[in-house]
């Protein structure tokens, strides 16, 4: 049910009966490996290109989903995803392995939750049972794609951030026990002429404050309503941004509240420059971290705002700033 | 509502209220031209790139299918739009234009109807009042990035279709005149194992024919259930291929039911080997011609199956072969 202008009320509030996390040697030594389902200590997964191995990750995370569910992947009606490659080819591959009729998305890193709103609005509105929706990243084939073959040893600014290289997935159900989705905020695109790829997540930043004022305003709530708000991969200097912003619009956000998928993820003696991006990044901490910290009772109300830079390299070549989106999702225990 | 395995039924029959085709020089002399809102005599759109003349067609389409309904764009809730091009940049760069909360899709050419179900489904669940879905495709933007840059003058088998240079957008509306979406078949992927980009029709008529056997086996109906059943962009080969594996299963189309939108476009002097292919085929032929047609009258119940090739440059370049998908979408006057 829509309320206000861009925001999704699911009703029958949908449940994430079980979700699973993926993740390649980098992550194994981040300050979130517990959470993970499976880590990997070859980035190339045993695969002839990291591409595949992408398309890996995002099969492994999918099908664990669906076996901790104690499920088929032929009782699942829908799979929903979306990837940074070009034609996002992981997931499109991954749909093929998969077997299950398939909705691409595409909203960069903001497809992970652009996946969940999906996937809880056709839950809600019984246009499945089950659905699972998924995300994935690789470091070295995000880097190959949009900036330099990691071969080439470029040096990197301190705005970079470093591309996860993970998958998560969540299989959303009518029934059961676990996490509930109780509503979405689609967002619209914000571009304030930032032309960086170096330097994605002062790009992003107003996106995901739209995004959050959007979700407060249609539902009438405070950030007070939540335990926890996180967006998707600012990283440290996006994040200071988006607080800068939404204090200046009167929305004060509590810094033990208000955090950064792509903070999280890594430890603070990891190069990763101003935090973790990809889609990766919100898909391993949403379907790993937050859901397990919600099962043990340590969360009970959050919000995730992913975000999404929708350069391609073309765009950037022809000297195009980037345009930015952010997708909310709420999620209750 | 979920009905067998992949359909969506929408009970409310979602109205699409308007719509709007946009083409170039080369559709102008096409078989269609009468049905199309706008068409550009010069392929550049007086942009400094094709990309950008691509987004600009998309552009207008949406604004002219918002304008025929004489409304606003701050009246409509979504926008969901799908192209070829690399991290869809049409689709995203065009919602930055009209400022309408987006939700990307990618379903290669089968994007067109993938937003067009989608759409439906907000619209029918309350989600949205006014959803615009979107689709576009540019000649020698998807031959530069898919194949070779036209000015190389490269020669093409007889199996090659022609990209169609056009937008096409349509706009869903709980209530209003005009014809009326009533259900979704959502496809799977289908990969025989072909992976010449020259030869997309063979590729992708399995996948249509998995998505069309889906819907009637889902709503348990029979091919003369329609006046016009039409896939995307199967070409004349993709379209033989279709006809005869659906008769080996026992499913016998007449030829003046079944057709294809890639076989429509043109006239028989136009060099476009198999036929027309791309996001804009589908698209323009749907919110131009097929409306068109439902609205004078002519045609009561059409099944339109948007039919996709999801490979990239890279997953070619990778010997992989071509996983193609089609969606399904049935509108009635």
């Amino acid at each position: 049910m829509l309320k206000g202008n861009q925001t999704w009320i699911f009703e029958t509030k949908p449940v994430i009966i079980s979700s699973a996390a993926v993740g390649g040697p980098f992550e194994a030594k981040g300050a979130l490996s517990e959470d993970f389902d499976l880590l990997h200590d070859d980035v190339w997964l045993g695969e002839d290109s990291v591409e595949k191995a992408e398309k890996k990750l995002l099969e492994e995370a999918c099908e664990a989903a669906i076996n901790k569910a104690n499920m088929k992947k032929e009782e699942v009606q829908f799979f929903i995803s979306g990837d940074l490659m070009n034609q996002i080819i992981s997931s499109s591959f991954a749909a093929r392995t998969l077997g299950i009729p398939f909705l691409g998305v595409f909203g960069a890193c903001s497809s992970a939750m652009e996946g969940l709103a999906l996937a809880s609005l056709l839950v809600d509105s019984k246009s499945a049972k089950y659905v699972v929706a998924g995300a994935s990243s690789h470091n070295i084939a995000a880097e190959k794609q949009f900036r330099y073959p990691t071969e080439y040893g470029a040096q990197k600014p301190p705005t970079a951030q470093w591309t996860v290289t993970g998958a998560g997935a969540g299989l959303v159900a009518q029934k059961g026990d676990g996490p509930r989705v109780t509503s979405a905020t689609i967002g619209k695109i914000v571009d304030m002429g930032i032309s960086d790829p170096y330097n994605m997540g002062s790009a992003m930043a107003p996106a995901a404050v739209d995004t959050i004022e959007a979700h407060f305003r249609d539902l009438n709530i405070e950030p007070s309503h939540y335990d926890l708000i996180a967006t998707g991969d600012l990283g440290k200097i996006g994040h200071k941004i988006a607080t800068d912003l939404l204090a200046k619009h009167n929305v004060n956000m509590s810094s033990t509240v208000f955090t950064d998928c792509g903070m999280l993820i890594y430890k603070e003696d990891q190069p990763v420059m101003a935090g973790a991006s990809g889609c990766g990044c919100s898909a391993t901490v949403t379907y790993g971290h937050l859901l397990n910290k919600m099962k043990k009772g340590e969360l009970k109300r959050i919000l995730v705002i992913a975000t999404g830079a929708l350069l391609s390299p073309l765009s950037y070549q022809q000297k195009e700033s980037i345009p930015c989106i952010a997708h909310a999702v709420s999620i209750e225990m």
